[in-house]
C-alpha cells in the first residue's frame, strides 16, 4: 500500500478540514460516458481508489499529485478484501482527504456500493454518490439494441451471472418472460448454463440474444444469435470476460441499428448458419 | 415550427455535406449528471430536438446559434406526433444539419429512441447513440437508495407504470418477486393501484417502497414507506409526476445512506404514523 507520508502537506494546501468520500460510477469504459461531474472530481480529489473494472483512459483524468489506490476486484481473486477496502476509505477520509471511490458502471447497480457507504455512515464519514452509465445501458446503445421497445419489451431486468455468488439459486422464473428484456452482467463463464435454463424455464431456443465484449470501447466485439446457438456463437469467436449478455426479441433491432463496431462483427445469417454448423 | 431559413448558409459555414443524428440522453435532471460526449454534442449540433423532460439547466448548454426545436411530450398531449418527430429529424439531417435528437435519461430505457432511430435507418440517415443515465439510477442514488445490494436483492426490474398504454396489462407476477428491486418509471397516477396489486400478486404490505419526485434535481422529495401506505404518504405530501417509485428491501438503506435531500424529507417511523394515519 502506499505511504501516506505527503497527506499533511496536501491537507494544508487545499485547506481541507474534514474528509469526504465520493462513490463514483466511471461508467461502461468510453471515457466520454464519463459524466461531467466524475469528471471534474477526478480532477480534483486527492486520492482515487479503483478497480480494474476502470480503464486507462479514465484514470487519465486523475489530477497527477493524487495518490491513486488500485483495489482489484477480479472474480474469485479480490486484490484487496471488501473489509480492507472499507477501512482504507475510513482511514483515508479520517485523513482529512477528499477521496473519489471509483467503480465501474454505476456504483449501485451489482457494484456493491451500497456496503462501503453503509460502513461509512457508520464511521460518520460524510459521502455523495454520482451515478455512472451502468453496462447495460452502454453496451446495449453502442451495439445498437434498445434496451425497452413498444412492439416487444416493456420491461428491462438487470441480473447478474454469478449463480453461486451473493447466496440462492437464480429466480429462472422470472427470468423467462415474455416481453422482458434481460441484461445479464459477467455472465459469460456461465452463459452455456444460463441459455439452457432459459430455454428449460419456457423463453423459446430461436428468442434472440446477444453477448457484447468490451462494450463502449474500440475493441467492442458483438455476438448475436439465439438462445439455442449464443454459447457456441462467443466460444467461437472467442469473447472473453467481461461481457453482457441481452436476451430478448430487441436484440433483433440491431440488425436495423448497429452503428458503433465494424460491419464485419455483425453476424448475418449466412454467418450464423456457418460458424454454428462447423 | 422554425423556419429553416438560415440552413444553407450553417451548412457552407460548417462544411457539412451530409447529416447526422445523435441520439442523446440528458440523464436524471441534474446538469453535471450529462456524459461529456453530450455536454460536446450539445455545445456543437446545428439543431437540438427535445422534449419535456429535458431542464432548462441543460439547455443552456446548446450553442446559441443551434436551432432548438421542441416537441413536447407530455403523457395524453403530445405537443407532436411521433411520426411528425420522425419526419422532423429525417428531414434535418437531409438538409446536412448535424442534428442532436435530446431525450430525458437515457434514450433506449422508455424513451422510444429505437423507434425514431428505425425510420432514420429506413432513410438512410446516419445516426450514433449516447446513453445517458437513466430516470431510476439517478433518482435512487440521489435518494440513497441501491437498486441492488447483496443482502437484499440480486436483480433490478425497470418498469414503466402506464397500465394501459403499450398495450396489454403489466405482468404482475414478474414484478412482484423476492430479492429483487422494482423501479417504476413514471408511476405516480397509477401508484395506489400498483401498490394494491403488487401486495394481492403476493408482495408484503410492509414491503419498503420509495416514491422519488424531481430525482437528482435541487427540488427533490422523497417519501419512503411501505407497499400499504405509499400512497397515502404520496397524495399527503402532495408528489407531483413525473416520478420514480422504487419498491424493495434496499429502500431500508435510505435511513443510513440518505446523503443529498433535506433531512426534513426524511420520514421517520414518527412521521409515518402521524401522515398515514391522518
Amino acid at each position: 500500500m502506499n505511504s501516506f507520508a505527503d497527506v499533511p502537506a496536501m491537507i494544508a494546501a487545499c485547506g481541507a478540514s474534514s474528509g469526504k468520500v465520493y462513490l463514483v460510477g466511471a461508467g461502461p469504459g468510453d471515457p466520454e460516458l464519463l459524466t461531467l461531474r466524475a469528471a471534474r472530481l477526478l480532477a480534483q480529489a486527492q486520492a482515487v481508489v479503483y478497480d480494474n473494472l476502470v480503464g486507462p483512459e479514465v484514470l487519465a483524468l486523475i489530477h497527477p499529485a493524487a495518490q491513486r489506490i488500485y483495489v482489484g476486484k477480479e472474480r474469485s481473486r479480490h486484490t484487496m478484501a471488501q473489509e480492507d477496502i472499507n477501512a482504507l476509505l475510513v482511514r483515508l477520509a479520517g485523513e482529512g482527504l477528499s477521496v473519489v471511490r471509483l467503480k465501474g458502471g454505476d456504483p449501485f447497480i451489482f457494484g456493491r456500493g451500497g456496503e462501503e457507504l453503509q460502513v461509512l455512515a457508520a464511521h460518520g464519514v460524510p459521502f455523495e454518490v454520482v451515478p455512472g452509465i451502468t453496462a447495460a445501458c452502454g453496451a446495449a446503445s453502442y451495439a445498437g439494441i434498445p434496451l425497452t421497445h413498444r412492439d416487444y419489451a416493456q420491461s428491462c431486468l438487470f441480473v447478474t451471472g454469478h449463480l453461486k455468488e451473493g447466496g440462492g439459486e437464480m429466480d429462472w422464473a422470472a427470468l423467462a418472460r415474455p416481453h422482458q428484456t434481460l441484461a445479464i452482467y459477467m455472465g459469460l463463464s456461465m452463459l452455456p448454463s444460463i441459455c439452457v435454463r432459459l430455454v428449460e424455464s419456457g423463453l423459446s431456443p430461436c428468442m434472440p440474444a446477444a453477448a457484447i465484449e468490451q462494450g463502449t470501447l474500440p475493441g467492442q466485439r458483438v455476438i448475436a444469435a439465439t438462445l439455442s446457438t449464443l454459447a457456441a456463437e462467443v466460444a467461437a469467436a472467442g469473447l472473453r470476460s467481461p461481457c453482457l449478455t441481452v436476451v430478448g426479441e430487441v436484440v433483433r433491432l440491431r440488425d436495423q441499428l448497429a452503428w458503433f463496431d465494424a460491419p464485419a462483427m455483425q453476424p448475418r445469417e449466412s454467418n450464423l448458419a456457418f460458424t454454428t454448423g462447423a
